[in-house]
């Protein structure tokens, strides 16, 4: 059986939201996670023997889950599990903190995944166990944000000095405004923002850029991102739009193809799942690494869970 | 490895109803129950290890289900669920009794939730290893009976004298039937029966606590209880009336507030979930045991599945 | 802890057809199930500690993902589990090749359940690690097929000379389809087809017989298969027939009793679930191997994820 290096403290108890986590808490949850893929390759191990994450999903989002209960499992740990409808339905009446509570009396750890703003955080308030928010609503998905800044660092090798083009609806986006706030830690990243006029980065966001002094660009060609490091695709969704006929009008201006890459070594990344964002054909360009993205989830859910219950 | 000490015969190879438990086996699974106590401090034991627990809910009873597999995960074993609307109708026009047969095939235990009255009788009857009902209709729910009386027995360290008020609905309530079958076998137990007329103890109950020599008092006043060692809350639910009218009325009757227990040293129990019949400003006080409550159906739990399957 | 002999290599990589499936396959899959029952009955083995299979089910089939996941465990391994509806509505507008490279990057395994036929063959295309067809809609379940002729084997002690009748729905009925490919890998079997008329193998089948020299006969009647080896009955579904005065008339000859097996000796199989087309009175008879033939996924499953895992 594998093991790790002596595990740092994070900032945080509960992670509920992306403004939690500090650079120094990412620098300490990338190199666990580096071990933890080569914990991985040796057929994890039994660092959370007889630990229990209860896994509660008051909204179905499969791929988190399962990537949450792998992590547990590959750190030899149990998993419980209560997944859609039914559950939510269930739970009718009751407030989250009860449920949260009563949960508390199973687990050593919670993820939760919830359709409304702001249950994460009531939630965590509740728990008398390390919580982890899996998605709240439009709200936060910080886990997501996490792999997402660490298949950056692994696919170009470092943070710092990062030009990244974001693509799509960079409004309503949630894995964006986290990839965004995360990055903005580090020195001389840089941001090409690429969406219709209806779909801009929230203003929030841009001003945090400021605050930091985060150099951005704002603009509606696709073309003007793909020479950045990474190319961040979303998808664009048909409901965002009043006008259906704008919707059909742009939705071909931000599908990218195997012919935009000829010649760039821009790493293309995308949240998953994708619709027709990006052509098949990138696939087996080497420049596509949203599988790998995907499964770097494992490694850093692994890191976070050895580190918020050790 | 935590461990325990030699496992006493139960007195039934299934667990269908609350009748089948006498003293002897209560006194030896709360013994046991006890024992998994320091068993989960210490992290688990590997008991059942290699043991599989099929969870079979034909309606979702995800507080009691996760119980359930936290209670077989943390004594080594494993788990097999099936759980909510799709799985009742895949075995639509299937016999009950069919479909047991068919998973003794693959577990080594058996728990099962079944919105039938009587389904767990079927069940048990067809099932080759032990059975344990969670729950079948309007029916019975043993192992919610059980661990509410060893919660009685933790929070007062006793069970013979308990004067125990319940409150709410008595007419429907299953888990009030349980605990009041269930204290019945000690000595001394009094209880004081609180609800609106159209919803006191069935006769039936009521009938057995004169068999038993079992002191009652029956009461619309919730001031009456207060001064009993358990309150045993439980909500009154709206469809329950045909006068809706009534039910306004009533309904502020059976809240239970911190205001209530000052002076007193009342344990305040509730089956979970409530919706308003405890007020929040309990949840602070020492009275209040309906977390620690719900955290003992663990214990409880663990015990029923080494006892049953050794 | 158990352990099995060396396990030959299968010709296979993934499990998507039982047109794959060669007599040698066969062969070395049943002889390692053999053991895996010696495995069972000593508390199952260690040797896919730290493996994790991912159970993806489109459709509702307890049944066989319950008898999956139990291989899984008895051998040591790990489950990750996706089922239901709320499942396949998440994915919507995502291939299911993006999907299972996705699931590629948790597991070390994949089994599907998918209603689309020919599902399974673009999952196995997409898939990094070994996948299993677990039924892709009306098309194939190749598991099923050999678990039924694994059965055979053990009830009458041979592959080779055997005398199937199989009755109820021969033109849809998958099951049916699959025993009769594997089955007619070996010398001197004999095939008695007994439906309605509108019910009758599909001519495809019937040319692999002819091709392969398998002696068969056509017909209605119940009673002229009642002295084969064996008698692999189906359900026949009132939806199948137009003239539902048809169905009417039909169902009741398709009914095995007890009455039916007086002096014979034939083995009755069932897929299950079934409805009424074997009477209970059949259950109790050392005929009835349709609960021993259910249970023997198990051990079959555990054969195939040993052997395509190693």
């Amino acid at each position: 059986m594998a093991s790790v290096s002596a595990l740092r403290q994070l900032s945080f108890g509960h992670l509920v939201s992306t403004e939690q986590v500090s650079r120094e808490d990412m620098l300490a949850i990338f190199s666990v996670a580096q071990e933890m893929e080569l914990v991985l390759q040796s057929g994890g191990m039994d660092l959370l023997q007889g630990k229990i994450l209860a896994s509660l999903f008051f909204e179905p989002s499969t791929r988190t889950r399962l990537s949450f209960e792998t992590a547990m499992q590959r750190l030899g740990g149990e998993i419980i599990t209560a997944d859609g409808i039914q559950f939510s339905s269930l739970y009718k009446g009751e407030s989250i903190e009860d449920m949260i509570r009563v949960v508390s009396g199973y687990a050593d750890v919670i993820c939760m995944r919830h359709p409304e703003e702001g249950s994460a955080e009531k939630a965590a308030a509740a728990s008398v166990v390390p919580f982890l928010n899996a998605g709240d609503g439009p709200g936060q998905h910080p886990t997501q944000g996490l792999l997402d800044v660490y298949t950056i660092q692994k696919e170009c090798g470092r943070l710092d000095h990062i030009h990244i083009a974001v693509v799509g609806d960079l409004l309503y986006g949630r894995t964006v405004h986290s990839v965004s706030v995360l990055l903005s830690h580090f020195s001389g990243v840089r941001f090409t923002l690429i969406s219709p006029p209806e779909l801009r980065m929230p203003r929030k966001i841009v001003g945090m850029f400021d605050e930091r002094g985060i150099a951005y660009t704002e603009t509606e060609q696709l073309e003007v991102g793909l020479s950045a490091d990474v190319i961040y695709m979303t998808r664009i969704q048909q409901e965002r739009f009043e006008d259906k006929s704008e919707y059909e009008r742009l939705k071909g201006s931000y599908v990218l193809h195997a012919d935009h890459l000829q010649g760039k070594k821009s790493v293309v990344m995308h949240p998953l799942p994708r619709v027709d964002e990006i052509d098949p054909s990138v696939d087996t360009l080497p420049h596509a690494a949203y599988f790998r993205q995907s499964a770097n989830g494992v490694p850093v859910r692994m890191a976070l869970l050895a580190m918020m219950l050790s």
